[in-house]
């Protein structure tokens, strides 16, 4: 039997564009002789449609569209993710699917039994808990079919009380299949990849995995769909990044025999952490504006380092005529600032203009001169330059039809070291999941070859630059320090204790997590954020803005 | 045996805090004879916690609150709801538990079992549900003891699988007790009075039913604790909108004789809409601000009513001395904006001032000239203006301590008819949650008994007066057909098919929806939203920014 997993980029809620393509892709496959054709988790809807899964329209599309795709499955069988009604009146009124289509019609339904709701995930809020197991009996084979969280239970503090494999084996399936929508985190690939080699350990059989790949606003789905051998070694890979499509022989003798069908199967398991980031950031934007139907990115160069990368990344995900840098030079402003972001932007050949905000701030200062008048230069003054600027890159933005990206990174957002209406603007936030630390790694891979981010960024002091000789290390630790608390809190949800336990002062861990903590209001108005960690600002992270929790 | 309800206002996270108000409720209750006092759903660590609740300090300190509790019930005993870490390693790693405490210790536990996990609710992400039953024994009585959602399983089309009053009653329980935290909404009075007389009526048992009350960022709980009797009627309520206590006596002859023991237990079940939604957001600002420590709120005051509603309502939430209203006006400001303005402001006694934005808004303009010549006024310099005021606005907030109030309506805040970073800016919207009938309505009721709100406010036509002449019926659709539409729509979740056949036009109906998704974007960064309907913006009603769905 001839199988072809197929990763592929949907568009959420875009049911006639994902249909055809689904459809286009059963074609071809049918003509290359697959027998087994297999799409990833809810596919026909795009992964995740949130709340537009309560709309019964959306549903009944849904369900329209793996009528029109049956129709196109004679002669080939073909596995595809849809939500499904739950015929029960007890209980959620959706399942999470996967159906199996065959001789023009719907042969035979799995539906999700684990789901995922934590971190980014909400499925509980939509699906109800499968409950009955049946493996797909297909030509001479019995397959065990699972859908993405169902193979998530193996580890040493289980989330859930039924692990479906352990019900599945009992009906001695040949091999596994999982149809997933699993998005990327820098730590993500090693961990699917060990979940789905403990999975094909455990139960000694193979597995098929296709998983989603493209980005849906603040999620990207990294692909890297494989076949894992029943002793747990991978045998294929698919593309991170991109779509893709491989094709395999299955034969069933004393054991199942897989054969690659493709000439490239050569495999290439090692990673490069920040060519991973750097390819999941670059998927991110270029797929926010394309589902947005925009071209052109607008952003403020500061001459510091968060701009800078941001927009070496928008260069590759839009092209250099896609881009537009804008200067926003201050009085505080050092001349440096100025040298170093042309450097930049002829590195790039991307399009620059220089916008002094002195006009704009000295106007707000003799309005507001009534009012602030005996008072001293603050943070109110620090917050209308960044807020000038804000409105300047918005206003051209708007006029030109460009989305502003916004370039604050994950240290200063959670320590609330940002002015909101100002630097926190933008349509979506690049690289705000990104440590200031990690951002420097990165430009110094980005480097790895020539001097593209001019070296004067890397290795000047960080600055605002909102008053005279202002450094960021005026007002917070060094970032080598903060951005260990930070993602032992954040990431590692740590309390105050148990991070004073690994080394660090008491008052300084006190001070860092009331920061991040009193800045919750903040955040709530923070763009949405490319997730590129196992815990992103945004909706993976839900946190009360009125607590007294840690201050 | 005497029963005590204590209706308490909670803060989350604040578990010294919380834990003092526990205790002293019991101290006086014990004096007063009480033999059982019933506190609500997770009162040690407030509702809802949120992700605080995957912080193994945060639950520590949940549980050390329970344990100080507990000594302090000796000769009386307490139903307090709090987090419990889950001692079977399957499954979630915490329960939604009600502690039974009594002779200084916990003498009984039980777990919710019907999670919620739609709109606002997210208790899944973090609770086991509960599978075993067991009744409450305590002196002559066998109790029932649920929480929240467990009673919510009774309509037509039930969420869950499970019922846990079916379960329990076959232990022939006395009485029921429900602990709660059900949040306001304009319909959920009486929803939950049904709900309750439900339940009591198919069980034939009386039912005693403890809320929370207190505002928690964008959710207000409204109290309304109360007894219902095995017949269904209501025995008993407490307050709405603030904290309340009452006792009762229970006696079991043949069948169960309740009997109030506070004088004040005259009925008045008669609800006014009007009256609940504004008693419910002068809770919701008067928390947000307690809670964050804040005193003073400052808004822009445009002339129309949206302003207007929102500083009468800010004024009786936070006192005359503590409002300040700044009339921001251009030049498409008309003289009657001003006039009504102030006029507003000497009804209510609150301070103002007059900030024209002519110069501000200059600058910009010949900042962005050399970008901007050649090109027709529009929506860029609409927004010009309106980002100039909120520059303003957020600067006096910034520099004297102000919590900027947002004053978006739902129709506009649906539609996009509104400035990121300008009008759209401000700690928390306070209606966001009305569509723009209801602050007709509201302001009408208001009126009642003298002119409180100009009523050329009242009367005039709506704009935004950013340009000359400029009407929102320009653009928009009359506000009763528009906020019909988005209510089917939003509210009820209807699709377009649905709502033309409630008699729209196609072609209205297809341009409103596609508004409303299209401008998903804005709404991911508006203010939190204080809730008053059954599904407001923000974390209730999640929608993907880059789908394609409708538009």
């Amino acid at each position: 039997m001839k199988i072809t997993l197929s990763q592929l980029s949907f568009h959420t809620g875009n049911f006639e564009g994902n249909t055809q393509k689904i459809i286009d892709a059963i074609h071809t496959a049918k003509l290359n002789g697959t027998d087994l054709i297999v799409f990833s988790e809810l596919a026909t809807c795009g992964y995740p449609a949130r709340d537009f899964l309560e709309f019964k329209d959306f549903i009944a599309q849904a369900e329209a569209s793996i009528d029109t795709i049956a129709k196109h499955c004679v002669g080939i069988a073909a596995i595809v993710g849809s939500p499904r009604t739950n015929p029960i009146i007890e209980g959620k009124d959706l399942f999470n699917s996967a159906y199996f289509l065959e001789e023009g019609k719907v042969k035979q339904v799995t539906d999700k039994t684990l789901l995922p709701n934590y971190d980014i995930f909400d499925e509980y809020r939509y699906f109800e808990p499968n409950k009955s197991f049946q493996v797909i009996a297909f030509k001479e084979f019995k397959i065990a079919l699972t859908i993405c969280e169902d193979l998530w239970n193996l580890n040493d503090n289980p989330m859930y009380i039924t692990t479906p494999l352990d019900e599945l084996i009992k009906q001695n399936p040949d091999f596994i299949i999982n149809i997933a929508a699993s998005p990327f985190s820098k730590t993500q690939i090693a961990e699917r990849r060990n979940t789905l080699q403990g999975n094909a350990k455990k139960y000694q059989l193979p597995l098929f995995y296709v998983n989603h790949i493209g980005a849906q606003t603040h999620l990207i789905f990294d692909g890297g769909s494989s076949v894992i051998s029943s002793n747990g070694e991978v045998f294929s890979e698919l593309a991170y990044f991109k779509e893709d499509e491989k094709s395999f022989e299955i034969q069933k003798e004393n054991q199942l025999i897989i054969q690659a069908l493709d000439e490239n199967n050569a495999l290439k398991l090692d990673r490069n952490k920040y060519q991973d980031i750097e390819d999941a950031l670059v998927l991110g934007i270029r797929q926010y504006f394309q589902k947005l139907g925009f071209t052109k990115a607008i952003l403020g160069l500061s001459g510091g380092i968060d701009s800078a990368l941001v927009s070496y990344l928008a260069e590759k995900a839009l092209g250099k005529e896609n881009i537009w840098a804008v200067l926003l030079p201050s009085q505080f402003s050092s001349q440096h600032s100025i040298d170093d972001s042309i450097a930049l932007v002829n590195n790039l050949g991307i399009k620059h203009s220089i916008i002094p905000i002195e006009n704009t701030y000295q106007s707000f200062m003799s309005t507001l001169e009534p009012f602030f008048a005996g008072t001293s230069f603050g943070l109110s003054e620090e917050n209308l330059q960044s807020r000038s600027r804000g409105v300047i890159l918005m206003g051209l933005a708007n006029k030109f039809g460009y989305i502003l990206l916004n370039t604050s990174n994950k240290s200063e957002l959670a320590v609330g070291y940002g002015t909101l209406y100002g630097d926190m603007c933008g349509g979506i936030s690049v690289i705000g999941d990104l440590y200031k630390t990690e951002i420097f790694e990165l430009c110094v891979y980005i480097n790895r070859e020539k001097e593209i981010i001019p070296n004067n960024i890397l290795t000047k002091e960080p600055s605002a630059e909102l008053r005279p000789d202002q450094k960021d290390s005026d007002s917070l630790p060094p970032y080598e320090t903060l951005d260990q608390i930070l993602h032992f809190y954040i990431e590692d949800r740590l309390g105050p204790s148990q991070i004073e336990a690994k080394g660090f002062e008491r008052a300084l861990v006190q001070k860092i997590l009331k920061m991040v903590n009193m800045n919750e209001w903040k955040r709530w108005q923070a763009p949405p954020v490319l997730r590129v960690s196992k815990k992103a600002f945004g909706p993976g992270r839900r946190v009360p803005i009125s607590g007294k929790y840690l201050y």
